[in-house]
């Protein structure tokens, strides 16, 4: 079967590997419908190592369920499904806990023999409570919106639940990438009063706007902290939702949080340290990481398929396998906000 | 009147200085009954530039009202009182939302013209909004356990809170300090399940037992990390009370932390930079900062007046105001745990 695979950075191929197949009885082999090119995909873009051996890339995906080992209960052969990025038991400590992301036994995809989402197919371990079975058709107009549910719209969701968006609240949105504004539907649909939108690129404000930022910032760094601040009558933003990583950001975020505020933060840290001291001496907390998407889609699938919220609008390209190569190089460049890849 | 001043690291005095006076009609002035040294005060101690005009003393103080300006109303001449360690007005918008410790029209003792609180009076600016009448004597046996509902008892209770600390919870305790052994008392006042303390000075890991600690850790650094997972089934515990401040134990606490935990932290931060990223990848979150201690004497007051709670136990050493400067030396060096004045 074809599938991604990253020898180093910038160096992305789409090329034959092994048919993705069954192995343990609680695996499913999925078909692939739609996957898409993933923010965090273009950290080893910018900066892997070479490799011979190549890596498998891709977490977002749905596709339909071609075969299920004979431990699989919840999900059959000919199943529409969705996978969150991380695939988990639904039955550890932590998944009961909702924090799926932390699964005793769970793991990533392209690891290991696990197949990567940008392909063909893949082996999906922990089939029972990894996929969700998707009540529409293989060509349903929702797929977009209900690809984003993999990832993007939950880490926004997590971003806002983390940073306790919620009525009354006056939330910042640190940048405008996907997850972003992710985070803008995600703020808006948790009732968010106030949504202001930092970044600085007019289409994806735009959409921002479209999606429930009330306000928009376009400075950086302090003149953007500056800018936050007189918006809120010199208080800050209850709720921060630090969806970029990288330092500037970090500290931003933490900037224009209010007193006794919440930062949420699902931006892959620059750095693994972060200038705390901002947040402690004003009691602004701090919370957030690898989203537990798969606790979030029982929430968000029903706004999805009921077309309360359009996260698909995040994907503004749509390319076959063969034109990944050319999406990461796109992504990159920031000429394509997201790249989703239709089989 | 006599007061405490420091003019550099570990110059500490007591000596005569002006007479405590109204000067705005909010004011109430305090005649010191009881006082204390806290833990932040060692870090003056340690550090402090000298200068010629030195620094007033103190923030933990109980005392009885000698005049109240013009505009006080909830409490009179007469009145024993409670001060937190910060005045606030008890009607912005911060001291509203429980956070007194960001009152827009509050600050510290011991600054521009307020007098510290390890001395024979005290002007208390915002005295409506700042201070509480105690329905006890000025002889009462409960006054040193009021008195750590100043700063130390509400500070261990900020960590708690911060930290989520709650029935069915594993809480660590990192820090076995007047502060962390106040984390043992609200950890388990809050119904903590179980509550692992981390310290290694057997006195205070004795009292630490006493308030409420099942499980004790020795060990420091690495092992205490090890230890903490051991006695959590490799997990690690839902709540973390970080009472120390310095870059150790900061980065203990949020090792032993378990996935999707909270840190609560109160200590002093030795660094403003903080190793989030052992946080981010495991979802915990980090809260915590200056404790608005004002907004927990109502939770608190009932259960030290009912003896539920006995945190006034931390005081192992009592002494006059002319032994102050050795009360700071003995904390210092860990001679005594806590130190309060007897006026």
């Amino acid at each position: 079967m074809r599938a991604t695979v990253m020898y180093s950075a910038g160096d992305v191929r789409v090329e034959d590997v092994p048919d993705a197949r069954l192995i343990e009885p609680t695996d499913a082999l999925v078909r692939v419908s739609r996957a898409a090119i993933c923010g965090s995909d273009l950290w080893p873009y910018k900066s892997m190592e070479p490799t011979e051996s190549g890596r498998r890339m891709g977490h977002e995906f749905i596709g339909v369920i071609e075969a299920a080992g004979s431990g699989v209960e919840t999900v059959k052969r000919g199943d529409l499904v969705l996978s969150p990025f991380l695939w988990s038991d639904g039955t550890c400590v932590f998944c009961q806990e909702g924090l799926h992301s932390e699964c005793l036994h769970g793991g990533r995809y392209g690891s290991d023999d696990v197949d990567g989402g940008q392909g063909e197919a893949v082996r999906v371990p922990q089939a029972d409570g990894t996929l969700v079975a998707l009540p529409v058709g293989e060509d349903d107009a929702l797929l977009p919106s209900l690809l984003t549910l993999t990832d993007v719209m939950g880490t926004g969701h997590h971003a806002a639940v983390a940073a306790e968006a919620g009525p009354g609240k006056t939330v910042a949105v640190v940048g405008d990438g996907a997850v972003g504004l992710c985070g803008v539907i995600a703020s808006k649909r948790l009732g968010a009063e106030r949504i202001i939108l930092l970044g600085n690129n007019p289409e994806r404000i735009s959409l921002g706007q479209e999606f429930g930022a009330t306000d928009v910032v376009r400075e950086r760094g302090d003149e953007a902290i500056e800018r936050v601040r007189e918006l809120t009558g010199g208080l800050g933003a209850h709720s921060v939702l630090e969806c970029v990583g990288l330092e500037q950001a970090v500290v931003t975020a933490l900037e224009v949080a209010r007193p006794g505020g919440a930062v949420g933060r699902v931006g892959v840290p620059e750095h693994d340290t972060t200038p705390t001291g901002i947040a402690f001496w004003k009691n602004a907390s701090m919370a957030g990481g690898p989203a537990p998407v798969r606790a979030y889609i029982d929430d968000l699938l029903p706004d999805v398929l009921e077309g309360r919220i359009e996260p698909g609008r995040v994907f503004d390209r749509t390319g076959t396998l063969e034109e990944v190569p050319d999406g990461y190089r796109a992504m990159n460049d920031r000429d394509v906000l997201k790249f989703q890849i239709v089989f």
